[in-house]
């Protein structure tokens, strides 16, 4: 069973929270806790032995935490998303893979592309594709359809697996937090379009790839995970790219992990990560 | 106030601790647990906010432990260290500098080197050198010397900065789990002597460095710390006795730093190490 | 155009090399070579940016260099390779997607398994996939099999994709520095069987993959690449492994990348590698 | 011997060069050479087993380059630097090590702070340390004061190792692209001050360091080398300020034995560093 918890902190929280479990004979097998004193703000996440009973347990925990506190017990354990790509096969070809090994943590629903490249490879894997091309449509437009495919999935989650088009406040606003975006730079170097351009001009030394929840603003929504691969005067900017992919797959990857497995608080516009 | 406790694992042991802590109006600030199902060991180290009363928590606390609890609070905080060389300045030197600006988070009380080269940047930093040479001594001889020389400064560690001669299991039973020893390699491969030309014959591309806790057997003390450093086929074994060079300095500076702040806890042939 | 020499090295090869190509108005877009100077041996890789008439070209640099030099102008672009797995998919179903997407730099031929669990995601790309049982054969009889399946096929590489069965010197010397293995440990340490199991009971803090040429002797073959992950006390044998895989992935599909551009040179038990 | 040359591209670069070297029984220890194919740029680093006559060859090897070629034969061995400080110690203290260690490939000619917290460890390594506060002085008084310390030692670089005051284009101009500075940050994120601070509001998983030219813009000259080290939600902007000094010092290091070991060239606003 786990139980992740996120309220204002107080004295005595952890022992009133442990001393809960105890008395209900739950023994802890893993707990990490995080107090930012700053904000005041506290963050757990245990993994007990036992299933227990997790509604009464969900009450009698909930007496002991500040007002206002969000606690949930057993989160789902299989969460659903849907992926949106462009053109770029690498991260939802992991995405699949993972998906069809069972390794993913996580249960693909669909996939949504505004190109037809990754049509194939999600139909070797059985996967639904949805093809929405975006010319000839108004931002409203385009999203009102995607938001018509994705709605009935319910998913959890929606990753944007190198999906190239910017989502409106409005669509993200419908999944506060809830979608996933692998950035191709080290955030916040580089925002915007053309990263590897702009790291090429700049001649850095490092490439890196930011995984993040997408907020309103472009690219300034709260990192999840960063990685970094190093890159020398030879690179041109395609072998930024080439080399950059091998490290989007591989963050996004470890991100969706930990978000997948409740390891992940957000607040104001960080990331609490219990890796 | 810091409290770490070592101690057979059983149901509620974390709420009956944290209550203990809530009842003295002691505030959390940050807490680390680990529980090793296999061996049934809980291992924890709180940080609280309060100085409180020592003695008495440590009373009220080893009450709720099982038998056999270890724990500490207050433990040292400038742990007193004595510091042993052969000729190599690297780990030395970056020992004696954060000892001056007071980063390294323990007290260096002195320097024992069986060769002269290091005694001079000792000098340098009013810091005394013992010289102890080795030759035309039996290993009794010698290492009675280094422990008349060591025991009236009543370390808590002694660190083996690149020592170059091999301890006797008498004189490491002197100090069980408190030697610490930066090995050139990542162990368990290249163990013993000359790792730079067996890692060099064997055409590794990665070097790496351990630090670890001596116990009787060579190299094959609980380890702390491991780091890693590229290698390619154009190094030579001096290229790679420099390239480790840099990352046994930073290995060993990182395992010290673990131990000083109390981090990191020994048991079986195996470390806890809370970072 | 790409050349790729190895010979014993005497002053002024590379002068020599260099005019015979600006001889001929082709012009090097990238050098590299390597003396090693305790083997006196030669190493270098060109890209020339024309076509040229490389049978003539062949014959005028081979005039310059010593006896038994190795030259290969416009080595295969697109490799041939076999791939050989157990039951574990991770490395296998990287090859696959970049099989797929063209991106691998070989033309996988098939793929043969000695346990039927990988045979689904191989039809999924319409790859073949010969399933040859280990039980209730010789090693003699097993291999006999293998190899009438691997010969119609001409490969250029084997590529042993987590395969857990270890092959014979006599089948192995049929492929001599042609057959690439992905070992789960920072080798040499951990060699043989159970290397996580190995490095849980040693405590390590790091773990490590190696891709290398398949000799002879287990796990002594040239090492091409080798790449670490980040260990703790928390991880458990199965925590081991499955980091593990997300390394083994990574350095066998770099290493492949390294062979398939002709970057990879074997002597003795090394390699040189041109990245 | 070693030999840098930086020159337009033309084809027959290489063989020429290397014939000249073959024709006087030079023999080339290693070369690496990087041609820019979009700025026609070639560059070359050439070591030499043998002395030869550096004056004779110089004449020979310009022949045949073209125009406007820049070629160093046996660049001062051990370059004279002078360091500017203001009060943080850990890349001084690295420096000042490997210079009494004769490790850093340079010799330090003074020390310039405009704090005197550096002043006692300069004296016990008999390093002039020359106090230059900036209170209540004109930014041309300031850096005329300093300029007037910095000309008679003729120093080949100026390291900045955490001097926290922006020179002004004026003074730069005097040494182009010989003042090495070390940036608190993965540029180009977090340009100017604070970026620890920037780098926790924005809850970064990852903290970056930067060796780097000065050039007129802040922080805008070309790179040399970056490392980074992970961060986690627990950090404070203390233990990010900690964390980084740790990569700070090590990635200055690391570009300074670069520079000094003849290995980077400048062009535009990149570097080429043959590692």
């Amino acid at each position: 069973m786990i139980i992740v918890i996120q309220c204002t902190d107080r004295v005595g929280l952890v022992g009133a929270i442990a001393s809960t479990l105890a008395k209900q004979q739950l023994n802890i097998i893993s707990m990490r806790e995080y107090v930012d004193k700053i904000e005041n703000m506290f963050f757990m996440r245990l993994e007990v032995e036992e299933i227990g009973d997790p509604p009464a347990l969900e009450v009698s925990i909930k007496e002991i935490l500040p007002p206002g506190a969000m606690i949930i017990i057993n989160p789902i354990p299989q969460k659903k998303i849907v992926a949106m790509v462009t053109k770029e096969y690498h991260c939802l070809a992991d995405i699949l893979i993972r998906n069809y090994f069972n390794t993913l943590g996580a249960s693909v629903q669909c996939v949504i592309g505004n190109h037809p490249d990754l049509q194939d490879i999600c139909k070797r894997f059985d996967m639904p594709f949805f093809l929405v091309p975006h010319e000839g449509k108004s931002k409203e437009e385009f999203e009102q359809e995607i938001t018509g495919i994705i709605m009935p999935y319910q998913p959890d989650y929606i990753v944007l697996a190198k999906f190239m088009r910017i989502l409106s406040p409005n669509l993200v606003a419908k999944f506060p937090m809830r979608v996933i975006n692998i950035h191709h730079s080290f955030l916040p170097a580089f925002i915007g379009a053309n990263p590897y351009r702009q790291a090429f001009e700049r001649g850095v030394k490092l490439i890196g790839a930011t995984a993040h929840f997408v907020s309103n603003e472009l690219d300034e929504g709260p990192i999840i995970a960063q990685q970094i691969i190093p890159a020398n005067h030879s690179f041109t900017v395609t072998d930024m790219v080439k080399a950059g992919k091998e490290i989007e797959t591989s963050v996004l990857a470890y991100a969706l992990k930990m978000v997948f497995e409740d390891r992940v608080f957000v607040y104001k516009n960080k990331t609490v990560v219990f890796d």
